[in-house]
């Protein structure tokens, strides 16, 4: 579809966010809208026009879909009638901008459309290894990207991980969490994921080299289930998902023991959030839970492309990718994170041709 | 009372703990017991015979009352029949361990009882200033005791505070709370506290020093009242009571904000814990929240020891005590914590002549 949209004619086309979002989003709060041919006007002074070629889809952006309410987020709210954006990779068509030439490849923030005309290209990264190093330019939505960068901080800075603890990670099979787990075994921990099927799980064991993993939505008793994988309690949490989760956790952590909070998805869609009991045992075990966002950590981006693009050479950590085909399938493919649809990170493929 | 005891005769009297309780504590939870003389035997190798001065009444006490469960708690119950036991002030009156002298002053774990013999002097600390130096041997349950050092690490250790940051305290004119807030003034903070009665507020602001204070009792809106407090948002909380207070917290906590710990007493009566419901800005504003526990910071205790007597000696922190007269008042003392009867660290004196 992309493809042909391409090559037939220069009409941008786009993905609209209707209206503020109460509870589970859905397809129909996006529209796809066509526009004039008007956007292949040359940018402004300092702006660059982009050709989008990969869309990211992340679970922050539910956050967006909801009406702002004052100090609540760090990120803004969509605005209804206009062109979602997100993390995408681009290559430059036109430039008024010194750092920036026509042909480049870059990551950051783009909208949901085939072409995106940036005033000023804010956080805008140019792209180092290519298809030309082997590297894919999908993964610059992920593993190279934003998620990437999260689980490695996250991870490295927040949890504080020595070699030989237990680590257990929600969502685990996702666009972080399949990271967070291959940085903890390059490490020398010991960890456990969960996912919500039986894929994800194999894919757990078997691909990502989880030295466990469970299907969290087989067991009724969160609790007892994280008893029977960590027999000698948590060392480390890297939370993804929240509510009960989070309870069953802190009953089954060790004394010391530090809590990540990456994500909350299980609680994006509710309009009140589950309550947490077990906060008591913070004191008890003597716990650190601290959050944290991967935009404070930027700086930490050029020493984590080298390393990362390293392991990936060597073998030693594997990415694994969800890829719908074309802009239309976009809207399809976010709410698709809300129930687990995608397996790995969920990438958008606007165009197959860079 | 505890005086005629003494000198009349040496019978023991103690409190002893009648059976595990659910809910709210109640007086008729202990019962004071007198035993025969047979206390009076000289204590085996190893071991000191104490005579009790003063006792503690502790919040986490309430833990302790409640049948154990497997992990949940890092202290033991206590068992049903036999008697209390908590920290105190007590002078030694036999001894056959080579560390104690007779006449030698001590705080640390005791019985709630008139003697106590103690088989080894586990964590007993020798009092070095004395009425002698114009500190009360009381102190030794509060300021220059287990709650002192709480205050004391909670604040230094665990909240990372620096000159000019915001910092809440609840429970604030409790035996922990006066403190923090009189440390945190020290360091140059701005600092509010909350508690429970017009009479605690008033002392809050003119005996300890707090910048503002309020009384928690008489706002419908927790968040609203803290925003009032707070226009510019809370660096640090320093959290004492737990429940629907800390989703108020979590709401007006500013980005790096940190929030210590140290006890939930809202929560210790019921017997299923309130729902905190605003962890997601745990993320947002990139919160640390740790618990911690007095004991794991024992080794600092000369430091701080030395640190706080010359604060008293100085004025620079004033410390107030609520004092029960006698024995048989510890109980009605202790269940008094929860419905903050208590003005000032909660003390019970068993004799004065010391
Ligand atoms: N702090 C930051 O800077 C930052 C940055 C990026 C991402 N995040 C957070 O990290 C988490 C993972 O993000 P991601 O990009 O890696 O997404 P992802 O894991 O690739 O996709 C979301 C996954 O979450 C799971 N999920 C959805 N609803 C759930 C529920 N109710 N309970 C449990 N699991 C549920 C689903 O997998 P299952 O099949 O396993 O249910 C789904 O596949 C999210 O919470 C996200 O908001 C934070
Ligand atoms: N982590 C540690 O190592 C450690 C060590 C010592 C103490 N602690 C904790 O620190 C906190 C304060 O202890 P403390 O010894 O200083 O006790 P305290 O403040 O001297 O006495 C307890 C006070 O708590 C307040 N309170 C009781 N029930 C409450 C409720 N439902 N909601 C709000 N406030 C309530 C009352 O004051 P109001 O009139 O203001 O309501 C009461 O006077 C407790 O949670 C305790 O468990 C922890």
């Amino acid at each position: 579809m992309a493809e042909e949209n391409k090559s037939k004619s220069t009409n941008n086309k786009q993905i609209v966010f209707k209206d503020y979002v109460v509870g589970y989003p859905k397809e129909t709060d996006m529209e796809l809208r066509s526009s004039e041919p008007s956007i292949m006007v040359p940018p402004e002074e300092g702006g660059l026009l982009l050709k989008n070629l990969y869309l990211s889809c992340d679970p922050y952006m539910r956050g967006r879909m909801s009406k702002p309410i004052p100090n609540a987020s760090y990120v803004n709210s969509f605005v209804p009638g206009s062109v979602i954006t997100g993390y995408g990779v681009s290559q430059v068509i036109d430039s008024r901008h010194p750092d920036f030439q026509v042909g480049d490849l870059v990551w950051g923030f783009t909208g949901w459309e085939l072409f995106t005309l940036l005033p000023t290209p804010l956080g805008l990264t140019k792209i180092k290894y290519t298809n030309d190093h082997n590297i894919p330019l999908s993964y610059y939505t992920g593993i190279l990207g934003m998620p990437g960068l999260t689980a490695y901080v996250g991870f490295h800075e927040i949890c504080s991980p020595k070699k030989g603890e237990t680590v257990y990670v929600s969502a685990a099979s996702g666009a972080v969490g399949q990271l967070v787990g291959q940085f903890a075994k390059l490490m020398g921990c010991y960890v456990v994921g969960s996912a919500g099927t039986k894929e994800k799980v194999e894919l757990l064991k078997n691909k990502f080299g989880f030295d466990d993993a469970f299907n969290y939505k087989e067991e009724q008793d969160l609790t007892a289930a994280l008893k029977r994988f960590f027999p000698q309690g948590i060392d480390i949490y890297f939370e993804n998902v929240g509510g009960r989760m989070l309870d069953a956790v802190l009953l089954n952590m060790n004394v010391h023991g530090r809590i990540a909070v990456c994500g909350l998805i299980s609680q994006y869609n509710l309009t009140e959030h589950d309550g947490v009991h077990n906060l008591f045992c913070m004191i008890t075990k003597r716990i650190r839970m601290q959050g944290f966002v991967e935009p404070d950590h930027k700086h930490m981006y050029p020493q984590f492309l080298e390393l990362v693009v390293q392991y990936i050479r060597e073998g030693k950590i594997v990415y694994m990718e969800d890829t719908a085909e074309g802009l239309e399938e976009a809207p399809s493919a976010l709410i698709g994170l809300f129930s687990g649809r995608n397996v790995g990170k969920q990438v958008v493929c606007i165009r197959h041709d860079e």
